[in-house]
């Protein structure tokens, strides 16, 4: 039994077994010392050591795999991260690699196959028994991020008319069951889902019960090319455990667990978060320097290019900044206030249209709503550079401008940041598409045009 | 049974059916027709009525309520967002109120509770029997955000001699069952938990199998006082399902089950993303542009401050300026590709300390990447700047200048980007803290300075 232990440093850490390793692993990997290895790993979870694999350098990491690779289970293997599985793989005896994947449920198969190219990939598929087997190449024939690829095919189904001894008794003759399963699926005989029953509704019920009389009030069905975005937010907004996945003749073909949608929601959220930063969601904490740069460097040229457009709006002006060069010092303020005021806005939109919250039914309400937080947070933050404008350069007339300037760009910034992300969903994309760039490029143009060419007609 | 339909215009909204329903509910409500109201609401989940309720205007939102009293349920209660909850509440008649708190789990009860003030909490407290009331008080007694008030104090146990068929037997004979469980825990006589058994090992096994003989291989406990946020990295890391919750004597006081680890991981999500973005998290759709504008109003406060720096440091080179007004224009471009470069390095490095893959044993090497993908970009932004700067103003020299200031700044944004989060860490501060602001003055004041700094001194 292990237990979580409390983390009096607050960083969390120790909560994990396997970080604390990492340089203990390492040391034992230079000196080629499996049994150190193995003596280390020995009390650690499988999805601790595939997240320590991954933070081992790129040649530790191929050493690591051929020191270790007796040990290698379908836990450890289900857990490895995309971006270093297909190393792993290759480094792995495919007697090892074939008895892993047969442990594995058909949903962590599909999972680890989907990124694999040819030969590795008929590995795999050889190891498997042929009913897994075609499971497997089943689901490998609907989308990607679909439900068909998220569900595991093994289901636990009893006819509609059953009772609960009768379910019982089968469970108890079965050998194939899942490791983990939550509801009996009931089916009707052409295999369409009518209802399920939770595991303690069956065991708290009398053998002679009528398995129809104890199903489920709240039941649904997936369609198995619904998109797994869609999937994990009905998990979460309806707190299912469990839920029978359906072909387009609403047929059984699988069922999809929480964990996974957790997993999904999980990996939702980091593509939000990476997106709007301007980050492909592909991006992990074992790329090498090359790579991150590579994956950056192209939102980085994107904003080179539109913050040439401030240079150029900027360059319209450079006569009243020869003439008044205060206003070069200046300028940066209502544009760089602008910014954040944007990146507000926009970081509220993407997850209220990431939860469902912001809709089309309250989508006018909350852009008005923008509109008018900008307009008052303009007219505050306008009061204080007014303020500070007059005191600092005694100067009404420069004051005015800097609060007009604020006031219209704070305007400009709540809308864009609300305005883009929907136009985005709209047009079909992610709405975190409209990264940072887009926003602070708009407030940056806009906060630089409006005061300068406020001053232009005010100061001059 | 309802089901899940495809979304063919890719705006999701149908997946939720509340959503479409907001102006019928509106328009129903403003007629008072409670009649309709009902109609409308008949066929809709209580967690997507509880989602609508939040969209409705304030005003509307008590008409609401007022209408349609008698059908809330603890569903519906379960899932009001905190941030309506007491607009609710107050307009509920009290036996509603109590007959509502009586269907709810004891976890779903402290969540509601806990955001109460004095007499509405006296109300829902006085509904509950003695014991359920004594289980949520005690919840109550456990910090805010700790594992005591994410558990319920339902658990279903069993000594660990019993057999399958004992615990089936009881099972059958008892009415106090929990609504949805997983596990039957087995403890010894101090209540201590010692394993645990799935429900689908139980119905699968003989009647004269041992308990003990079924257990789980891997079984942990969570202590009673773990944060929240680690007890949702906890589920999604080990795919948990279940897990019992022990006091400091290692007792079973209650069990956290994923659905609530999983709301977890979906708030600490919105907590980032806000938080980056510099937006409390205490942000809502429902909330109103008043509301909305003083959440944001401190951190747009605090960039005209930081801006402010900017100012100064621009304002130190006027005579430069003054002598060469086409750096006024150009200034924005690497102040401004350094603020993308820190945010993109920001939000990978907050999202990995999230995810933990991030942590002491590789953050050494983190940052030296970081520090190289700064420098490779910032090679490769230079020589682009170069070449623009040479081909537009016909001068090496500027084109230098430009290409100099950008590899310095990207450097000083890609180390700031994981340095303040890793330091706001060390400190036992939420990493996420580190919003945009802080990065984006580091890189607008560094790319003002070495920008004009490098200009006066090659330039003039």
């Amino acid at each position: 039994m292990s237990e979580i232990r409390t983390d009096p440093e607050g960083t969390q850490d120790e909560l994990v077994p396997g970080h604390g390793l990492v340089a203990e692993i390492a040391e034992a990997v230079d000196a080629d010392d499996a049994q150190r290895v193995n003596a280390l790993l020995e009390p650690v979870h499988g999805a601790d050591i595939a997240d320590l694999i991954e933070q081992l350098t790129p040649q530790r990491r191929a050493r690591f795999v051929r020191l270790y690779s007796g040990e290698f289970d379908a836990e450890i293997l289900a857990e490895i991260d995309e971006s270093i599985r297909e190393q792993v793989i290759e480094q792995l005896p495919a007697e090892v690699l074939a008895e892993a994947v047969r442990d594995m449920d058909s949903d962590d198969v599909v999972d680890l196959v989907e990124d694999l190219e040819g030969p590795e990939r008929e590995v795999v598929l050889a190891a498997l028994d042929e009913s897994d087997r075609i499971a497997v190449e089943q689901s490998l024939n609907y989308p990607e991020h679909s439900a068909g690829r998220l569900m595991q095919s093994e289901v636990v189904t009893a006819p509609e008319h059953w009772t609960v001894g009768e379910t019982i008794d089968f469970l108890r003759a079965e050998d194939w069951l899942p490791d983990q399963f939550y509801h009996v699926v009931l089916v009707d005989p052409k295999r369409h889902p009518v209802g399920h029953v939770t595991l303690g509704r069956l065991l708290s019920s009398q053998r002679e019960t009528k398995l129809a009389d104890i199903t489920e009030d709240s039941f649904r069905t997936i369609g198995v090319l619904e998109d797994e975005g869609d999937v994990a937010y009905v998990f979460n907004q309806y707190h299912i455990i469990s839920t029978p996945v359906v072909d387009a003749d609403g047929r059984l073909v699988g069922v999809i667990t929480i964990d996974d949608a957790m997993n999904v929601l999980d990996e939702e959220h980091e593509e939000d978060v990476l997106r709007l930063a301007g980050v492909g969601e592909d991006s992990h904490v074992s790329d090498t320097a090359m790579q991150t740069a590579r994956q950056r460097l192209p939102w980085l040229v994107a904003n080179l290019f539109t913050a040439s457009l401030s240079a150029m709006v900027i360059s319209l002006f450079e006569n009243t900044i020869a003439a008044l060069v205060t206003l070069a010092a200046l300028m940066p303020i209502v544009a760089s206030t602008g910014g954040i005021a944007g990146t507000q806005s926009l970081a509220v939109a993407v997850r209220g249209l990431a939860t469902r919250d912001l809709n089309k039914g309250n989508a006018r309400r909350v852009v008005v709503r923008e509109l008018f937080a900008g307009l008052l947070n303009g007219l505050g933050l306008a009061a204080l550079l007014f303020a500070g404008g007059f005191v600092l350069f005694g100067d009404p007339l420069l004051g005015m401008v800097l609060a007009g300037a604020m006031m219209m760009n704070q305007i400009v910034a709540a809308l864009a940041g609300v305005l883009i992300p929907l136009l985005l969903r709209r047009l079909g994309l992610d709405p975190a598409l409209a990264s940072g760039t887009f926003v602070t490029t708009l407030t940056d143009v806009m906060g630089f045009f409006v005061f300068l060419g406020l001053a232009t007609w005010v100061l001059l």
